[in-house]
């Protein structure tokens, strides 16, 4: 595969293998793109940038994996935002000499990730350096007018809950990186497959969302209780979660050693979200949720702001909800 | 100044010292920013980064400088569509241990001249990384339904004319790498203020679309050549360029000491644009570019595709266009 000497070789290479995105009027090649939004909806803007030997590492994902979890961790945040991803850039900046045609492949797989949901690659950058390479995604959705659900909306009452199964991707890793060199061989096949292709949460998103009983939504990639903590704050609320909501789901075998408040704690990379639903159209919820893929759990509910934000343990007792979400300089 | 242990922390910081955005129904601050666009208008959208020891180097600009030289390749990428500026994101990626104080005015300068423009941050992310400090900025503009200028609309007859003085970029830089360590103290300082704050061409890129005169219209930050290769190519089209209509600038006179073909050749980021022109409308296009700030000088004209791309030195003969614009890998 030939070094791209130019971005338009590069990205035309990505785009000329997919489907050319709904309202793109000019797409790769000139100064910028130009995108003919639908009328009466907003526009949902997100960047997420993935740097190798921080989100990848030699030999641990191969490059489509790396490629569908960049493309998931942008996904995740329109999917927060209960909008449809229509059109993303990327850009790459990688040192001269870096294997092309990994680069590539972590590329294309992004753009078939994100052409999977609806999003079109309609630009990029390309840059030398002299570091790690890195891929810098911008993704752009749209929402009726009005409709975007954000972390502010949660009012006291509400059900908390959570798609999947949070913690999913702390597990992998951290089975993962107690092999030397990290390896997925002996994570469970099942969840060595996931990790490599997370769920995306979009379709279950607007599906809850058409319900009207999304009150507050939040992408959860940073950690549960850190993305809590913000939603509270953000919605002036308090919240408490009670940990044998789900300390007993089957999925979370493989977390029995460790305390379920702690893995509630921890960061995991998994594109989950965490909604507060109207408690009357929490069943109507699940309902829309399972309908498209995505199990749906209530985990805990909204309390007033001066009763605090706490986690129950399985002792019954109220705990303090203090911990942090994911720290890039820790 | 603290270090920015979240994304959020690092955004409100730059977001709360100037205006907000028009159209910015949500903030940095959630999953995604949440933006209304004009009805009947068209999105634009690039993406631009710089890096560290590519884009910047130690010494050589104060961090202002660098933030607005990302400013302005962003800008005029939008400017080269004849759109308006509105919303951008703006990415970090920095080590552990960088110098926080540096990135951020970097931050600020850049988010100011984008301010300037009529362009708001409404999000942005924050990754450490091992090596070099990057920003990679995406910035979203709108243009009338159908208006966007492209590098395709040339046609056999127009006028070719480029705002400002393309090459003063690289001459700066060829005087400035000349001292060891590299310094703008021996560039004219009138030069080194227009680097370290490089023109912005959207109100002229503006106006001179509102003349109806403009065909196509391209940012040849890769160099002037390149850049009208492109521009032929995409318009289907031959061209030429004649370096005695602008040999004599005296504005040149710091490139009297090389061939003004060579200076035609050479990328050059000076954030100007590259224009097909009626020529009915030159004149009124000119004005239009005088009274936004920006000069207009005509260098050349569109011709038939069969007759090529050439360039016709100050000896009176055409030869051919044939160099390269910037190649990050060269």
């Amino acid at each position: 595969m030939p070094e791209p000497r130019s971005e338009l070789e590069r990205i035309g290479a990505i785009v000329r293998a997919l489907p050319r995105g709904e309202g793109v009027i000019v797409g790769p090649g000139d100064d910028a793109a130009v995108l003919r939004p639908a009328d009466g909806m907003d526009l949902v803007v997100t960047t997420d940038a993935f740097v190798e030997n921080v989100h990848w590492c030699d030999g641990l994902l191969p490059p489509e994996g790396i490629g569908r979890r960049l493309a998931a961790a942008n996904l995740s945040d329109i999917a927060a935002m209960g909008a449809l991803p229509r059109w993303a850039t990327i850009a790459r900046a990688a040192p001269d000499g870096a294997d092309e045609t990994f680069l590539r492949a972590i590329e294309l797989a992004c753009a078939e990730a994100l052409a999977g949901q609806g999003a079109a690659i309609v630009g990029g950058n390309l840059v030398a350096c002299e570091g790690p390479a890195s891929f810098t995604v911008t993704l752009i959705g749209e929402v009726e007018r009005g409709a975007a659900l954000t972390r502010s909306g949660a009012r006291e009452g509400d059900a908390l809950a959570v798609t999947g199964t949070p913690g999913r991707a702390a597990a992998v890793l951290a089975l993962a990186l107690a092999s030397l060199p990290p390896s997925l061989a002996r994570v469970p096949p099942e969840l060595a497959a996931w990790y490599a292709a997370p769920t995306c949460r979009v379709r279950a998103a607007r599906a809850m969302a058409a319900t009207g009983g999304v009150h507050a939504a939040i992408d959860i990639s940073d950690g549960l209780s850190g993305d809590l903590l913000h939603l509270a704050d953000a919605s002036d609320v308090g919240a408490r979660i009670e940990v044998d909501l789900f300390a007993n789901d089957p999925q979370f075998a493989l977390f029995a050693s460790k305390a379920p408040n702690s893995w509630a704690q921890g960061p995991s990379d998994d594109y989950e979200l965490l909604l507060a639903i109207d408690p009357a159209r929490f069943e109507a919820c699940r309902a829309a949720a399972a309908a498209a893929g995505a199990p749906l759990t209530r985990i805990g509910e909204v309390l007033s702001r001066s009763a605090g934000q706490m986690v129950r343990g399985v002792d019954g007792k109220d705990r303090p909800l203090s911990v942090r979400g994911y720290d890039h300089y820790a």
